[in-house]
């Protein structure tokens, strides 16, 4: 689920643009018209609870095309490190067993190979840590074992038939299925969690989105962009509410003193989703549909029910949200630069990343037969409007560590 | 993996035919002139490790294909509950916590349904025992984990698709990719261990079997069927380590006092495989396909090198096995009957149960497109041919309780 990086500049472009909103000099991407001509009542989406990123390993699969993620993920690693060495007990483990088992979940690990290179820096970060500690303490050898979370929709088969040998020797797994919006795992049973470029995702679409009586819902499709005050309140109380439950579940797993370490991505203040180069690749995608649409390939009532549970807050908002658990105390809230956030990305870079992304979420509400379209499309797009990376607002990349209580 | 029913009457019933061996007035299933003609040297096999029933929810997929296990579960249900009532001792759930976790595993659990009733009969007694033994205290809660275990090839992602919604509220999912024949949960983790009609998959094929400088190999193919000295003792001393390698890992994962139960199909002393039904059918497969190698659809070299990794030991042996371990004392272990032992099963359910078995394992050996013509074939074979029911030996069920010490 590392797939921050969804945003839209959405139809409501056309009535209040880009370039009155924000004051820049012209539309990053400018070919808006045939988007956002939004005129039928909305029906309740019909989505199923969760899409998890593209599975097998084939040449659209999420494992082939999640290197941005991975950059990402190499710049955290450190910081984790630092982290654990830091923060982490030892004497919280287990002793009264032969053996102590240290548990480390990764919340929305998607299928690898990032979450297998994570849950690894974590062991060999314990286990210096043990090894430094104890090394006059001859006590029972450390045993670890990972959990993978995710949706049970997730592939879990391709996770673990392409787990590395050397992880099968390092630590036992399991397959944890289920959204971590809620309780996944037994209580006080987890030492460390993680989760990174997850938190965007939304338990559903927000209440005040889906319902058709709603004035919103007629003013944005696809996402929310942060243009339209009344569809970003509704993400925005839908967010809250999902992070508490998330804090609230980890807060329960997690053992007296164990770690929570969460990374990921949100925007500056005050900037909206659309003024991002994610935000203009999601918009084109929306123009691509709707060209689609125009060729009966897929209609405007379906691009017009197409709503991504998904939500990039503020900077601010987002620790404003970490600050208001009481079960975890702070130890770190970073921002972090992304080592690609400076460098233009190619066109097939893009499509192949948005393709494993959102993949399954399309198919699921298009149909058969319009992934290829679309992204055959996406890129012939991009080819024509290169994003203007210069242009573009960035991120804010997070690195937080929480404690509990 | 609930496929105790690979029986082969092999090729060596040329030589030493079934009618001579055990005094019987023909061969339960004569067409036996085709099969093991083994001139050539067979070389090392090549099998991945493990075989998982066939997976998906499609026609010959497992899920539908397996009332025959069903049944005999059903049959051990009501003497799991009891052995639970009666040798569990709820004092060894850890009351540390906020809340007890009660650990249950089922080892071999393929991809259900058989494995969810399974589980939630095991959730139900301990509940009805805890509110039994525990009226007047009120504790914490009690809170189950369930450990889904299967070789990493199982397809998990179907078991955790079809999981019940029920049980998805009654307790806590994980599912553990892994060899039971080692350790895959943690040290003194787990309460309750279960496993059904699995303990005759084998970690491999013997070694004197597959060793192409044996003089056993090439007297058998397919599998041990107790006629040949030589392959019959390989296979068992690979039968031995194996139970030694599973009582072994058990005994580490499970808490003092916790239980481990099992059941599953054995061979009646003195009795041969290849004179129970089961073993007719799989002779039928390999007559199926050595007319197949003839229309050149496979290859004599193919089925030459085609070995199970399965053995059904003898009930005294199996007991013995269990005897040896030390780490556990035997509470109960029983003789019990398969309610459909005395019935006359139908051609097409002889068919689809065992394509639900071996689908995977003779896909994987055969190739593409080999295994619809075999079990057309098969079909055909046995309504030529039909069973004699009466004629056929029976396999013995046990029923096993063991208790950590």
């Amino acid at each position: 689920m590392l797939s921050s990086f969804l945003g839209h500049a959405s139809a409501i472009a056309i009535a209040s643009p880009v370039v009155s909103i924000v004051g820049i000099r012209r539309p990053i991407y400018g070919e808006m018209k045939q988007v956002g001509v939004v005129e039928k009542q909305r029906e309740m989406p019909t989505f199923p609870q969760s899409f998890p990123m593209n599975g097998g390993d084939g040449p659209h699969s999420y494992i082939h095309n999640s290197s941005y993620q991975k950059v990402a993920i190499d710049g955290a690693k450190e910081k984790t490190s630092e982290a654990i060495l830091k923060n982490l007990d030892l004497e919280l483990l287990n002793r009264n067993s032969d053996a102590s088992i240290v548990r480390i979940a990764d919340f929305g690990c998607s299928i690898g190979p990032n979450t297998f290179d994570v849950v690894q820096n974590i062991i060999d970060t314990v286990k210096q840590k043990n090894l430094k500690e104890k090394k006059n303490n001859i006590g029972a050898p450390l045993e670890f074992q990972v959990c993978f979370n995710d949706q049970p929709n997730n592939d879990f088969n391709t996770l673990f038939r392409t787990q590395p040998l050397s992880s099968k020797q390092a630590y036992l797994s399991v397959g944890v299925p289920g959204s971590f919006h809620g309780r996944v795992l037994p209580k006080n049973s987890l030492h460390i969690g993680h989760t990174t470029y997850t938190l965007h995702w939304l338990s559903k679409v927000p209440q005040h989105v889906s319902n058709n009586k709603s004035p919103a819902i007629n003013k944005s499709y696809i996402q929310c962009n942060n243009l339209v005050e009344e569809v970003t309140k509704a993400y925005e109380i839908q967010f809250k509410i999902d992070m508490g439950s998330f804090l609230e579940a980890r807060a329960e797993e997690i053992v007296s003193g164990g770690l929570m370490i969460l990374s990921g991505q949100c925007l500056p203040d005050g900037i909206p989703k659309a003024l991002t180069w994610q935000g203009v690749v999601i918009d084109m995608i929306g123009d691509c549909l709707m060209d689609m649409a125009k060729l009966g390939i897929t209609s405007k009532e379906k691009i017009e029910l197409f709503s991504l549970p998904t939500y990039i807050p503020h900077i601010s908002e987002f620790k404003a949200n970490i600050e208001q658990n009481e079960n975890f105390r702070i130890e770190t809230m970073e921002e972090i630069s992304h080592p690609m956030d400076y460098m233009p990305l190619t066109n097939d870079f893009i499509t192949s990343m948005f393709r494993a992304i959102l993949n399954t979420i399309i198919e699921e509400h298009f149909g058969d037969g319009v992934v290829d379209e679309l992204f055959e499309r996406l890129a012939k797009k991009l080819d024509k409007y290169p994003i203007d990376f210069k242009m573009c607002k960035k991120y804010v990349n997070y690195f937080i560590v929480l404690k509990r209580k």
